[in-house]
């Protein structure tokens, strides 16, 4: 009676991505032209990406097939294991049966590298020479370095400046792929100097980084652009997750009546539960979805379903989905991936649409629930993949106070080798309970712009 | 034509571990008790270890069977992947098959997990409360950390104080699990205030923090001491290694010409090797076995093969390796796993005996190996291991120059993502060409007990 992992053999690595968009009972709202605030066509997108990406972005084929060289590649750390948590239920007396799949696997240590592979693969085939993009905490940079490394294409990252002075590692990873990494706000872009005249000591943001990486892709018809989670392509790479998922739960003779993930973007929550959500739709089963989000910054569960910007230069178009406001910046903690203003258009709608329960929870909670964890399973979880642990925690505890013994299965997105410090800082009692802004938030929706 | 990885399933976990011992031509020296210089029996070594243990390090039985709970949490990560370097060795444009066997998919990122948890289970089911240990870089002490996490035994480790001021985030990761870590020399110890006395600034090593590690355990009869290298014992847990990569050659339907291990004190280097030496002095293949060591602490190409002390203090029983002196201290450099003055004396005997040849190469070969490496497999390798993928692609760039299409299989023990300093300061050019000291060497060397 101790932890059993799932595994899949090689030919197990799913053949096609999921689209959710196939079997959504309404379509997911348009993507609007920022200029014109009319629906974007494939044109309007095609500096940014190329085509194979861009049909991706509005396919309702519910099977996309994933090119045998992206497998090849996948193969690498795919399948990934699926874990039965014995220690921790063990640990919690609770009856419930917790289940998680894990991503930190792959070289990098995410589960970012599924869509780097993939959107790299595209670019390479569609001719592209370089690609621009923007990291936070850097899993997305580090995972899309390593694709381009595989595919010889050339990557400038703007990574958020906080991060750039403060977590070098993530960095330095990305250089020894080959990338080259700018801190962001930068003098290479009118965004970045914009922002830098205004504020010459701003310490950045996603929204920042992103309008810097955008407007370098659309200078040069060799560059362009790649986006690490949101886009409904970059959900779709994910579903290999719960495609493996699927097959392991049957392996171990189970089912999920709970399926748990934490949200930033939103795509390694989409990658676990939209496979689920699309059998629900189909007639399946459905079990309960619990997206998790930190309390500091609480899109779902306290932003607003409008569209918006994607970053803060208003370059990108606009998108339907819940949003703090693209100028909200959230008070620091640790968990980078979790720190975006907007979620992912198809999340927002599967959840408006009633398919996902948001719930938030506090960074001590999370930290403390990692700590957990890794006395009991030994994997140390990334700070966002907390959250994801934090919740499941919360949903086996509260199967001890029922006495029913439901199934829970969350994602476990990445490793935390890169964030030792968090943990040091939360055993030293330096966290705190981080507590949104209400009158920040109000500020940035009042913001918002008028469509819609 | 792309990488490919040969999965085993949970039950193919080896049910036992494979004993060198029970197959050598001659047996290996006796262990001399440090006072009489008399060969030890198990009731000498009982104050330091479980007789479970002890049993193990003077076995002759071929199979030693490992435990039902020990193989359970093995199942966390074992068995682990083999892979074909196919694009190392496209960019390579080597007619060699490359293979690599990848050990950093444990919790901890390394193989140290394999004996830490056996280690772990047999001081739990002797009664044992607490274990004390030393540690360099940190991979073996964040080892132990998650095996007693797991059974919920106490524990402290001596960490050389180099490595606790400029390596935090290993430290915190042990701290994590539970462990208290003390930077060594310390003022907890007489061997560490000895020290301290002479050399108010001492930056410590390990033959000094296993003077205290020993030292703590033997002041009670609840507490031992747990070593991540050289023992017998230890060496023979990490044989689950080996034993899988002969069954995922024959799945790639191939069988190695050429193994490659790194060394330090010999656990990953034999946990691969010494299984297929076993099949050769059975009658069966004998491919070429390739010892690497840092040229900056060549043990096995410069060191003596004699009796020595397994610490500074003289604490330890005395056995027969390849030994730099007790006293060396080698140059800074940034494979810690790899400082160590003296070799496990079975991969010595082993050597001595012709099995092994030896080699060594310089941090700068390493580095830009493991560069290459990361770029074209995505995986990037721990400091120790990147002299593995050195040795490798020299044989590798061998069969290119002699147009012979060799099979080249390496144990890439461990993975990078502590060590991102290290490869930012070889990007850097700030990493030089480590000499040892021919002289320093000479003098530590003097200093060996005379004995055997």
């Amino acid at each position: 009676m101790d932890s059993v992992k799932y595994v899949l053999a090689e030919q197990d690595i799913p053949k096609f991505w999921y689209n959710l968009q196939a079997d959504l009972p309404e379509p997911v709202p348009a993507v609007l032209h920022p200029g014109t605030k009319q629906p974007v066509g494939p044109d309007d997108l095609a500096p940014l990406f190329p085509m194979g990406l861009i049909e991706q972005e509005v396919s309702t084929e519910r099977e996309i097939e994933i090119p045998e060289p992206v497998r090849d590649i996948y193969r690498q750390w795919r399948p990934t294991p699926l874990f039965r948590a014995r220690r921790l239920e063990k640990m919690l007396e609770t009856p419930a049966r917790i289940y998680y799949k894990y991503e930190g696997v792959s070289p990098v240590g995410s589960h970012k590298p599924n869509t780097a592979v993939a959107q790299a693969f595209y670019n390479k085939e569609a001719g592209v020479k370089k690609l621009t993009t923007e990291t936070g905490a850097g899993q997305w940079g580090s995972a899309l370095a390593m694709a381009c490394a595989f595919f010889e294409l050339e990557l400038s990252v703007y990574m958020v400046r906080v991060s750039y002075n403060q977590k070098p590692y993530r960095r330095g990873l990305m250089e020894n792929y080959g990338a080259r990494v700018t801190p962001s706000p930068s003098n290479e872009t009118a965004a970045g100097r914009a922002i830098l005249d205004e504020h010459p000591d701003s310490t950045g943001s996603l929204g920042i980084a992103i309008s810097e990486a955008v407007e370098m892709a659309v200078q040069d018809d060799h560059t362009k652009y790649a986006l690490g989670s949101v886009l409904n392509h970059v959900l779709l790479h994910q579903t290999v997750i719960g495609q493996e998922c699927r097959h392991q739960m049957e392996m171990a003779g189970d089912e999920p009546d709970i399926l748990v993930g934490c949200t930033g973007g939103g795509s390694n929550f989409a990658g676990m539960v939209f496979p689920y959500l699309g059998e629900g739709l189909r007639g399946g089963a459905k079990p309960r979805v619990v997206a998790v989000e930190p309390a500091a910054c609480p899109m779902l569960t306290k932003g607003r379903y409008a569209y918006d910007y994607g970053d803060t230069a208003h370059l990108t178009p606009l998108v339907k989905m819940h949003t703090l406001g693209s100028t909200f910046v959230p008070p620091g903690f640790h968990a980078g991936g979790l720190r975006y203003h907007g979620m992912g258009p198809l999340v927002s709608h599967a959840t408006q649409l009633g398919m996902v329960e948001p719930t938030s929870v506090d960074q001590l909670e999370t930290f403390s629930a990692g700590v957990q964890f890794a006395r009991a399973e030994g994997i140390l979880p990334a700070p966002e993949a907390n959250h994801a642990v934090a919740a499941a925690i919360i949903e086996a505890l509260r199967c001890k106070a029922e006495g029913t013994g439901k199934s829970i299965l969350f994602n476990l997105c990445g490793h935390g080798h890169f964030d030792i410090q968090a943990y040091m800082d939360y055993h030293a009692g330096k966290l705190t309970a981080q507590e949104y802004s209400e009158d920040e938030i109000a500020m940035a929706l009042a913001g918002l712009p008028s469509v819609g």
